[in-house]
Formats: C-alpha cells, sequence, structure tokens
C-alpha cells in the first residue's frame, strides 16, 4: 500500500502531536544502519520528535561501518529522553561499560519507551532491563545472545517484538520497520504508511515476518 | 531469497576483490538514510571497500533529521575516491555552490563510479554530469526536478538507474537497494544476497520495481 500526502497535509499532523525526545544511544563501533534507519524515520516526525545522540561522552564515534557520527550529550549530562534507541554493532566492547549500562537502567525508568535494534538489545539484556520480558535480537547471533541471558524470554521468529514500553528488533534493517510500527502506535498506521511513502519503502507491517529466523534454523 | 554464510566465508570472499575508497558527500541537511543505507552497504564490504565522508568542509555536517556526521576531508583536500556516492535532502541550500558543484565534476571525470540517493540527483545535474544519460530521482519530487533539468533522459518509473559508470537511484530507501545491485555488478548477486541477509534485509532485485512512481501519477 502506498499513501501520498502533501508535505503540508502531514506537517499539519504530525504538529498536533505531543512533543518527544528520542534519544539515541551511541558508541565506538555502532551499526550504521541500526541507528540511522530509526533515525531516518523518527527525524521525519519532527516535530512531534527531536532526535539527539548520546555517546559515552559528547562528540564523534565512529561506526562500524567506518563514518563517524556526533553525540551531542554524554552520559553524564541531565537529559532524560521520552523515547530510547539502542543500536547493536561491536557492543562486546561496550556489555562491560558499567557507566552505560546504569544509564540505560536509569533512564529506561524514566522513558516512555525504549527500543533496541539488532544486538543492542544485549546491551538491554546486560543492563537487566529485559528480565522477564518478550524480545528479539539479531538472528545471526541469536543463539549465543540467548544463551548468555536466560532471563529474558527471548523469541527467535519476530521481525520485532512489543512488551510494553519495551519493543525490541531483529538485525540492522530491523529496526526501519520497528521504528515505523512504533510511529503506528503513537499517531496511527495511515500516518506510517505515509512517512513511509515518503521514503519510498515498502514497511513489514506483520511483526511475525521473519525469513531470516528460518535462514538461521531458528524455526 | 536468503543466503547465509559466515563471517569467515564472507571475510575471505571479499578480502580477494580490489580495494576501492567510497567517497559520499555530505552537507548540512543531507538526508540521513540517503546516506547511511548505502554506507552500511559499502561499509560491510570492508577491507574491500574503505567508506569515507567528504563535506563542504571537514567537520561535523548536521543532517536533515538533526544527528550531524563527521566529514573526514573537505572538498579542498586531495581525495580522489574511486567509488562517489551523493545523498539528497535538503540540497537547495547547495545546488548553487559552484565548489561543491566543480568537486562532482572533477571527481567524477576520474571516479570508477558515481551513484546518487533521492534529490542526490538534482547536485548530479546541475554540475552537468548526467547531461544526455539516463538517471531517475525521488518521486514526489520528479517533476519540478526533471524540469529544471531537461539535458537529463529522466526515467520516472525505476528504483534504480545504471546508465554507464552513473547509477542513480529513487527516493531515500532506494538507495540501500542501489548499494545491492552495485555489489552485486562488482562481486556477483551471491555476495550482494549473503550480505543483505546479514543486515535481515529483501533487496529489490528488480531495477524496474518502483510502486511509488505510479503513487505519484508518474505512470
Amino acid at each position: 500500500m502506498t499513501v501520498d500526502v502533501t508535505f503540508e497535509q502531514l506537517a499539519r499532523a504530525v504538529a498536533g502531536f505531543p512533543r518527544r525526545t528520542l534519544g539515541a544511544l551511541v558508541f565506538p563501533g555502532f551499526q550504521a544502519l541500526d541507528l540511522w534507519g530509526p533515525l531516518e524515520v523518527f527525524g521525519d516526525c519532527a516535530p512531534a520528535v527531536r532526535p539527539i545522540l548520546i555517546g559515552v561522552e559528547a562528540g564523534p564515534h565512529p561506526s562500524a561501518q567506518g563514518p563517524a557520527a556526533v553525540a551531542d550529550f554524554g552520559l553524564q549530562d541531565p537529559v532524560r529522553p521520552d523515547l530510547i534507541l539502542v543500536p547493536g554493532g561491536n557492543v562486546a566492547d561496550h556489555v562491560g561499560n558499567h557507566s552505560l549500562l546504569q544509564w540505560i537502567r536509569d533512564r529506561s525508568a524514566d522513558a516512555e519507551l525504549v527500543m533496541s535494534v539488532c544486538n543492542g538489545a544485549e546491551l538491554l539484556a546486560a543492563a537487566g532491563v529485559l528480565d522477564g520480558r518478550r524480545a528479539t535480537t539479531n538472528k545471526r547471533l541469536f543463539r549465543g545472545i540467548a544463551a548468555a541471558h536466560p532471563r529474558v524470554q527471548w523469541v527467535a521468529r519476530a521481525r520485532w517484538v512489543e512488551d510494553g514500553r519495551f519493543v525490541t528488533s531483529s538485525g540492522v534493517s530491523a529496526g526501519i520497520d520497528m521504528a515505523f510500527a512504533v510511529v503506528a502506535r503513537f499517531a496511527g498506521p495511515m500516518l506510517a504508511d505515509a512517512l513511509a511513502t515518503r521514503i519510498e519503502y515498502e514497511r513489514h507491517r506483520d511483526p511475525g515476518w521473519d525469513p531470516f529466523a528460518a535462514a538461521h534454523d531458528l524455526g
């Protein structure tokens, strides 16, 4: 389905929503599309959503693909985002970073919604905020992550999983579909479809769509 | 189709290819996914591809969505990328930037391949490098861009268009499919499919797939 609306119609619809700050975590080795896919979707909801980047410290953080993104704030800055996004990438270097995990615990307690993409879910799991919750993650890395964090109810076959305030997506590009699902939750599927048409993206609307689980013999 | 290969198999395949530098242009107001979608795809081809960002000057450039990317080099730096990527976004602010257009002309003359995403094609067209060539661009903005640059043979219904060394894609998310098509051109469709599976993306393989042209009454 494609929905065409004018820029003005879209702007009018979006302007009526409450303003929310999206705080996306960045760390050296973040996966490029994990971060910038959802940033595109939420950033296109301006002024309803204002995306900011929160890094281990303020300043440039290189992606796993090389080019760097600039963190607007560091973990010590008094920023309390309404929405939190945790990308994946080379998380092994950060899963033992106590300041980072404490930030995730503290800010998750306040936030309206906490999202992860790919193995960003491992940072949420390491922080303990997914204990007892249903969640998903990258399919290639699924078994190892699930084994390391047995308190989480890992769902193998899912593009994304919503469990209350926690929404976790499968690998890399799945973050884009998750972001649209969140926009649909807040603002309705019509607006999500209109935004998807504007970026010429055919979004997956079914959270159970997941050919990649089968590709990795996860059923 | 999904193809699963181990990281080691993929790394071995990729390591055998010639090394290429991908130089992606950035400017204030670049569209987030136009840039970072292809960066994900090409960056995942390391070490065969090394992505660098080239800005109006070196340093941070805010995206249209807010967060900033860091240009590794400026237009004056002596960098000659093998592959060039020009994202879209708020190009109206830059289409009159003579240094930028001259850089596009000079570097396109040397490059093995020149790509654009979305209305990044307008910068290529303004630089004159698409004269007489087939090309496509964002569908919502198509009519205006085509009217302003009549020397280009604009193709309305296309996910991407390959004309020799110039490959132009449709709006925003289309850049990801174009990037995979370029990887397939250099390294074969099997490797492109394997990389797509790793980022859990179902790529469009048909350059004529374009429901968004019809959505904008472009046939």
